[in-house]
């Protein structure tokens, strides 16, 4: 058993998993959840994916042995500074947000010389489902997380909580924040604002009842992340809006360039670029 | 039985799927084939897509009760000039073209008298696989298949070819070429457009590897659709450029917004979108 008693801050599809995953493992003993919605909570218990609920971060931390937060990346700094003051000596503290830059300096304004304690993780995992009911012991089985570890922490720190996430079935990659951002500012980040921003223009119009229906299987996956929580997004967004504003940016580079291509009507060129994206598409199926 | 004869024109995802549909329906007798691939007509003979091969759309043609044209729709206008001639009196001719007013604007050139005999089809189906490896029966099942009947056209006409689509499973729209290419130009053309744009950036920079490492599930889905055939989307951007265009324009205007909001960090109103674009989908998903 790596952890006796494991703390889970926002039980929702990251947190419950990170819970069922653990127990399925035998990699903890009692799991305590804490969270903002009651209901959630309650059902939690009920599915098994907590063991008992505290009534708020501070309870939930007491006597843990690894806390993890989960909830949107917003309320990281307010838990922070909550849990700080009793987190034990021998304490471990994760995360699962998507940003990194942000939460480590939350955790350095809140945590104090406690910061070593904390290793910062994101699990490369989602679904456009949200609550302790998408929970599954599944969810990061064969999936990446990132560990972007502090130079504050000790190496047998960094080791026992990504021994916690391989206990959950995932791969491990170590990289800073910066680089962490920057990547998922791009592959993650970027085209869940590009689905939210197709559906919010087609849903504006007059004309979106018939435009709805006549999307096909094509638009139904092009946009299923923009079925994905917007109060976590939202504060993805913030958190990351340099990263984003970026890639924005650049994409539009990129439409321009497609947009004169279309002018023209340049066949070939268009051709050419759709091959060119098919077979890097069909690479990185295959390698992955 | 509809049809003694039908004669396909390109055996690929659409046309070998409607040949093995309509004989699943036992709706026809002889199925031809042509196309420009012999390696992949045979196959299609050997995967009982078809019965047969001729050497060219001419030679299918002849004598059919049914011609299908499915291949990229550049190559329309000299399909129909070419089987023209031998269309017989009672021989109907439909298509599974992406785009309408061009492929009726070929018809009308090249069929004279005849164009009464051409009903324009659109099944909205699709898949990134391509070739008659990739057709199937069911892949018409409970899809959309948009009519865009002409003034020429005698009411029985059309019914005999909806009944063809119908009998592949399909439910019936009907729209004139305008609309169709309106509504299909915003909610597949330009989904199209925009993942092949997202993957190709990516491929395009130095830390393409690194970003694909890091790529997951919402990606995956996200950009599907830019595994589709790099031709027949050449020729649907070429075809129906005019609204694609439009509603790229629209398109990045809403990106103007929403990079407007990302800059200003305004949560609320960036939460505010996602939630609306999230209701927007799940509605569609639910009722759809």
């Amino acid at each position: 058993m790596l952890f006796e008693r494991v703390a889970i801050v926002g039980v929702g599809l990251i947190g419950g998993s990170f819970a069922l995953a653990l127990k399925e493992a035998k990699a903890c003993g009692h799991v305590v959840g804490a969270g903002r919605s009651a209901a959630n909570l309650r059902r939690a218990q009920e599915l098994g994916v907590i063991d008992s609920i505290a009534p708020d971060a501070v309870a939930a931390a007491h006597n843990a042995d690894l806390v993890l937060l989960a909830t949107p990346v917003a309320q990281f700094l307010r838990l922070f500074r909550e849990i700080a003051s009793v987190l034990g000596p021998r304490a471990l503290v994760t995360d699962g947000g998507s940003t990194k830059r942000d939460v480590i300096a939350a955790a350095r304004a809140a945590l104090g010389r406690k910061i070593s304690q904390f290793v910062p993780a994101h699990p490369i995992a989602g679904a456009e489902k949200s609550g302790a009911e998408a929970a599954s012991a599944g969810l990061f089985r064969d999936r990446r997380v990132v560990i972007t570890a502090l130079p504050e922490n000790s190496e047998s720190t960094v080791k026992k909580v990504q021994d916690a996430w391989s206990a959950c079935g995932a791969r491990i990659a170590r990289m800073d924040a910066e680089e962490h951002d920057a990547i998922l500012g791009a592959v993650s980040h970027l085209p869940h604002v590009l689905a939210y921003a197709l559906v919010h223009e087609f849903a504006s119009r007059e004309e979106g009842p018939e435009l709805f229906a006549h999307a096909a299987g094509g638009f139904r996956d092009f946009t299923r992340i923009a079925s994905s929580h917007p109060e976590m997004w939202r504060d993805i967004c913030i958190a990351n809006s340099d990263r984003i504003l970026e890639e924005l940016r650049r994409y539009r580079k990129k439409l321009d360039a497609l947009g004169k291509l279309l002018e023209a009507g340049d066949g070939a060129a268009l051709e050419k670029l759709f091959a060119e994206a098919r077979a890097a598409r069909d690479k990185w199926i295959h390698s992955s």
